[in-house]
């Protein structure tokens, strides 16, 4: 293999992608050879592109080829209720239900102080500026049900609530389709608490 | 998505590599994102430059970065044992297990009529050249012990036994079905050591 150094910095390459073991990192280097010259052009002129184009919308940080991203351009969207989220990418998820037509504000992370990730740290001073100024009614916060999550969540519920805006949280229970046998006790437990009278 | 063309466009090229279904593109989509400018153009360069440098040894086909590979230009392997492998990944399993000291050939394939691959689609004749001029006392045929290696494997020894060389088979140490690249190195090493004459 050490006489093969370009394949081996390929492997490499592929490794450091999420999940993926040594083993699939030698596959998918392999199939790059079977691949025509310009293929390879292709894939790796799209990972440059992908990283040159794409860069963060100015308004709510959620990804964006312009300067200001689809979410926020469209005249449509109601920039009452703003939906905050800890990534991007959750973003993506969330339009897919195409059922909110709020906009949304990336905090890019979660307060973790045994990582050293302070509020100072997360997207939180453009939030406020946003609420102060766009006239926001509704703050959502999707932030993921880890502890990190909702100690984030406690921490920005607490400084819009006094400005008199509506703070809510999304539900979480059981997911739909699950069944109770397959459900971890935590979820368990706050589909419990959530409960909704019939 | 379809907000972010470039994004897209990377995803469906992750999708090409094997075992990659659209979530893992998706999430290996996003980690370039979270890539330096630096970190995306070594990837890319990484790809190009695999795809460039590694050619095809010209004595045995092997994966080379020279004219011929390090194995075929190693003095100290005996030359007078050719082992015969369907593709060029299959001689790194084996190198791995470091008790061959032959050379190897491979012939890229194996004779399926079902998908139109006859014994001239193989590198077989040059096999047979290498036979006639290297004075080549053994023949190991390692073709996968599936039934399109099995019939390979048939027509090869075949075509060497009336010439007096010895024409052996990888033992069975590998369950039936499964593949070289996936076999794990005490089995290929003891496939080796059983190696059946045909």
């Amino acid at each position: 293999m050490s006489n093969l150094p370009s394949l081996e910095l390929l492997i490499e390459q592929f490794r450091r992608l999420p999940s993926v073991g040594r083993k699939s990192a030698e596959r998918m280097a392999y199939s790059i050879l079977d691949y025509s010259e310009e293929e390879a052009m292709l894939f790796a002129n799209a990972i440059t592109e992908a990283k040159q184009n794409i860069k963060r919308c100015k308004v709510c940080h959620n990804f964006s080829e312009d300067e200001i991203c689809p979410v926020c351009a469209d005249e449509e969207r109601n920039r009452s209720v703003i939906c905050v989220v800890e990534d991007a990418r959750d973003i993506i998820s969330l339009e897919k239900v195409k059922s909110f037509n709020g906009v949304y504000h990336v905090i890019g992370g979660t307060i973790s102080p045994m990582n050293g990730v302070t509020p100072d740290d997360l997207n939180i001073k453009s939030l406020m500026h946003r609420i102060h100024n766009e006239g926001t009614e509704e703050i959502i916060i999707a932030t993921n049900p880890t502890v990190e999550g909702e100690t984030t969540a406690l921490y920005i519920s607490r400084l819009i609530k006094p400005l008199g805006i509506k703070v809510s949280r999304l539900a979480y229970g059981m997911p739909v389709g699950g069944e109770l046998d397959h459900a971890d006790e935590v979820t368990l437990m706050r589909a419990l608490e959530g409960r909704n009278e019939l």
